[in-house]
């Protein structure tokens, strides 16, 4: 007789998954690892750019450790907080996070803040190769030095679809000599008081202010800032001459455009957050804030010296210094200067340059990525705006300035808690007909809100950003937005207002690139596409520090009754009963 | 058939209380109230000595608002925590909080901290008339500035042991530039670096910084120190000619023991810590962190001119500039400066007038206290010592420096959370016969621990203060000790090392007065006695901000098992299973 073999849904699933999971992610004979990391925070004093003034350290170092791992590794990271009042939590920029919405270390949304004294442990799988990045995500954390890289590789014997011979990783920064603290009261306060630009540029954390500016018959100078500080001497990446090196440049400034380069080295961009990208060469690369890049790079210039490394502020007026490294041909001296001056960067208000490169970014031909769905079921336009909300100057979308809710979303969906945020959905648009992106608008109905979206599950989903002008005559800002929980089709840029009717037939539909950040240019439109299909609770914000701040996002529920059993190690600020 | 009346001994308890509340509280015909107020906490930008610094505001000020109540109310403070990423306790200094141990506010003592965004309830009793404090007790979130004055005054129609026509309150505080985390940062740094001394003293929080210091080429000077800044203009302590005033004079400074004094008047001391006086003349007063005092003051001096109230520091070399404010009498402008220049403060080093002000100290004859018990049950030394411990200056007590548990004491013995902190309690004792407390010691034995003294309830125990030689040669410091949750009788002051035979047959037992904080003098000792009756887990430290942190203190444990259930707001910190 034989044995009826019955399978439950979930049984089955799971045989689908793992299956899918041996093909997709394992095509090699390597094993999944368990990599732990012990990670403590602290305030310490530091002088990466040669100021001294306390940061957020992770086992005394800003920026933190780098994650190194292989495509379908455990990561674990037991963090410590030992800040002496002050919470945090750490989101890993770029992870999807799929299984584990609750990791994804956004406070407010996906968890609660992790308490001094506590040991908080993030666990998750780093599903796919690529450059990826973390930072605190609560308050403005972020600039206080708590960020870093992490970077996964194919499993051994895959390969990329291209060749080099070493990789490096760069990431970049703006620096202020404010506290986070300082700031964000100047951004609350009436009246308004920006925080203007930063002090310096950050090459994988170090940097160089001018410290006899700060010159001062009171003040001893060298006590607070000095050119010889050992922990801001210029970052040098070393080379050997004759080789080709894969640099994978990531941005987590607070809120500076960059335009990075080598001087006398083309770059060949290969990757783009984590996708490959159909190669193109620039001279400079365009990066905000929470974009990573591979590029590669030939060394083969005159081996007899030095080359400056620049990274340069573009879209807004480059009242900071340009941030300087040395890339150092092997076996000249690290330190050594190289005998030119430092390239200039492009001219920093031509936008031009920017959109062309957005434009060039596509997906790599032949290489299998998930092609984009052809028609969506949802279309959300999202208009950028500033304005003026009860005397405080704010960031609104479609009118609206976000906050944030004191009991995260993922536990009020989960657990029902309808009091904890406003029930009522943002708009998914604006007044298309009336509205003028390119005047001074005065945005009288603006409200504040943490009312968010509701996606349907397994959805397709279309966001349009559309950008304006600011409460400045003649004046839109570049905004680099990122969603967590997803990567994304880039289907479009555009100039001026988005046209719902006939944009759409010029959506890129063939080889669009997938990404997790994308910049809205000054006065255009972007257009992205993404499927629900990732279970949890997902922020899709400005990633400039002091732009989300003061409102500058949304969130998208999708799935929540997927959601398993949530850890209550997320729960710290959900009183019991 | 007579029905048996039963009183549980509950109810029993409940009718003796009430009766006794009645006749103890409530002789005359007033009922008590329910005083409730709305707080919420912010960093805001402040001016407070012309300096503009980040500040912790309740409702915009710094001091916060004054609680004013009458013996027997119940005071409702409701907390929202607006602080970015910080969280927060307030201990309510002098209140005993019979009843309310979880409400003392104490973090990592009495409870978890109040997380941002969250509202926090504190609801205690104020059974004692007197002059009281509040303030963080959070890291060194009170040098932030958040902090403030209780003054419960007796119910209508009783009257104080002495007359005076109106009342005032003066609070000291001292200032610094840096903030808590900065400060804080450079004491568990290795080299240690020191706090040092404040920049300006605050009289009800203004105080007038010498801005021109500042000078720089770089900086506009203006933007950040203004002398004409009406946050620091002196405070005006108006007057009219001819009147008796009670000055209610509180320090919760950092750091600086202090005295104060008003030009050309003598001050009656006739209350300290909420406790009254056997009345007694100074021209300055001595006033150490936590103390409160009530002096009465004539107005009867020439009319037709201001006089200056000064502070200076003592007991410390004062590299601060006296805090000024103006005793204004009616109707001279409060700002007319007087036509003398401010008189100096006495001696800074000269112990023996400080020791001479606490000897004078003694409960008020005829005013009905309760008499000291005349014997204890137990007595603890603990020895005073500066010394290093890994690298790192702390402070310890009988060589252990002390450090808070994550887990609140009172949740974890409720709890009986057996792990949350070290079950080993600190010694009761030192080495009486060999150790030098007038010179250098290693101290090598130090080490770090969160152990606790568990009291028998209802004793009756000695603490005997041990002063001692610091790291530094020829140098002993003065520490103000406060306890939580009790007052204690002081018995007595000594120079040298106590003797635990000869001494305590000089102990006072016939009017010493109660307090809650007291100074251990330099190379001396300070006796208390206490009675172990207030059901809960109280702090014993001392109260400058940086020695506490460093490690001064140690926690006592008494009748655990009296207290009622814990409210669960105060376990924010403590995850579900």
């Amino acid at each position: 007789m034989a044995v009826p073999v019955k399978f439950s849904g979930m049984v089955l699933n799971l045989f689908v998954l793992l299956f899918l999971v041996s093909v997709m992610n394992f095509p090699a004979v390597s094993e999944a690892k368990i990599r732990r990391y012990k990670w403590e925070l602290k305030y310490e004093y530091k002088s990466p750019d040669c100021f001294k003034k306390l940061v957020i350290t992770i086992n005394g170092r800003t920026p933190g450790p780098t994650i190194v791992a292989e495509q379908g590794d455990t990561i674990i990271v037991e963090l410590k907080n030992s800040l002496w009042t002050e919470n945090t939590a750490i989101h890993w920029h770029g992870i999807r996070q799929i299984g584990t919405p609750w990791f994804d270390g956004t406070e407010g949304v996906t968890q609660c803040p992790i308490l001094p004294g506590e040991t908080f442990v993030y666990r998750f799988v780093v599903d796919r190769p690529g450059t990826y990045l973390y930072h605190a995500h609560y308050g403005m954390q972020r600039e206080a030095g708590l960020y870093g890289s992490i970077r996964v590789s194919l499993p051994a014997g895959v390969s990329e679809p291209f060749a080099y011979d070493d990789d490096r990783s760069i990431i970049l920064m703006d620096w202020y000599h404010k506290s986070a603290y300082e700031q964000a009261a100047g951004l609350v306060s009436i009246p308004f008081q920006w925080v203007g630009e930063p002090q310096s540029i950050l090459i994988n954390g170090k940097g160089k202010f001018n410290c006899s500016s700060l010159a001062s018959p009171s003040l001893n100078v060298s006590t607070v800032c000095n050119v010889s500080n050992p922990e801001c001497t210029p970052y040098a990446l070393t080379v050997i001459p004759g080789k080709t090196y894969r640099l994978r440049i990531s941005s987590l400034t607070a809120l500076s455009a960059l335009s990075f380069q080598l001087e006398g080295h083309n770059m060949t961009v290969v990757e783009a957050d984590g996708h490959y990208v159909e190669p193109f060469v620039v001279q400079n690369l365009f990066i905000y804030s929470g974009e990573t890049y591979s590029v590669l790079i030939k060394t083969d210039q005159d081996p007899s010296r030095n080359y400056w490394a620049t990274t340069t502020v573009v879209s807004r007026r480059p009242v900071t210094p340009p941030g300087l490294a040395f890339l150092n041909y092997y076996p000249n001296h690290p330190r050594r200067y190289p005998p030119t001056i430092p390239p200039p960067g492009p001219v920093w208000d031509d936008v031009s340059l920017r959109v062309n490169q957005s434009l060039a970014i596509k997906a790599r031909q032949g290489i299998i990525t998930p092609p984009p769905p052809q028609t969506t079921d949802r279309m959300i336009v999202l208009l950028n705006t500033q304005n003026r909300f009860n005397g405080f100057v704010r960031w609104s979308v479609n009118n609206v300035s976000f906050n944030l809710p004191h009991t995260p979303y993922l536990i009020a969906l989960k657990q029902n808690l309808l009091h904890a945020f406003d029930q009522t959905p943002p708009p998914d648009g604006y007044d298309f007909k009336n509205y003028d992106i390119f005047s001074v608008q005065s945005n009288e109905n603006a409200t504040t809100s943490n009312g968010i979206y509701r996606l349907d599950f397994n959805s397709t989903v279309d966001i349009i950003l559309q950008n304006a002008n600011t409460m400045n005559e003649k004046n839109s800002e570049t905004h680099p937005w990122h969603l967590h929980g997803h990567d994304f089709w880039v289907l479009g840029y555009g100039p001026g207002k988005f046209d719902v009717y006939n944009d759409p037939k010029k959506f890129n539909l063939v080889d669009p690139i997938m990404k997790n950040t994308v910049p809205v240019h000054t006065y255009g439109w972007t257009a992205l596409r993404f499927r629900a299909d990732n279970p949890g609770v997902w922020a899709f914000h400005c990633h400039i520090e002091s732009h989300f701040f003061m409102g500058m996002g949304v969130v998208f529920e999708e799935g929540i009754e997927k959601v398993g059993k949530l850890p209550s190690s997320i729960m710290g600020c959900v009183h019991r009963p």
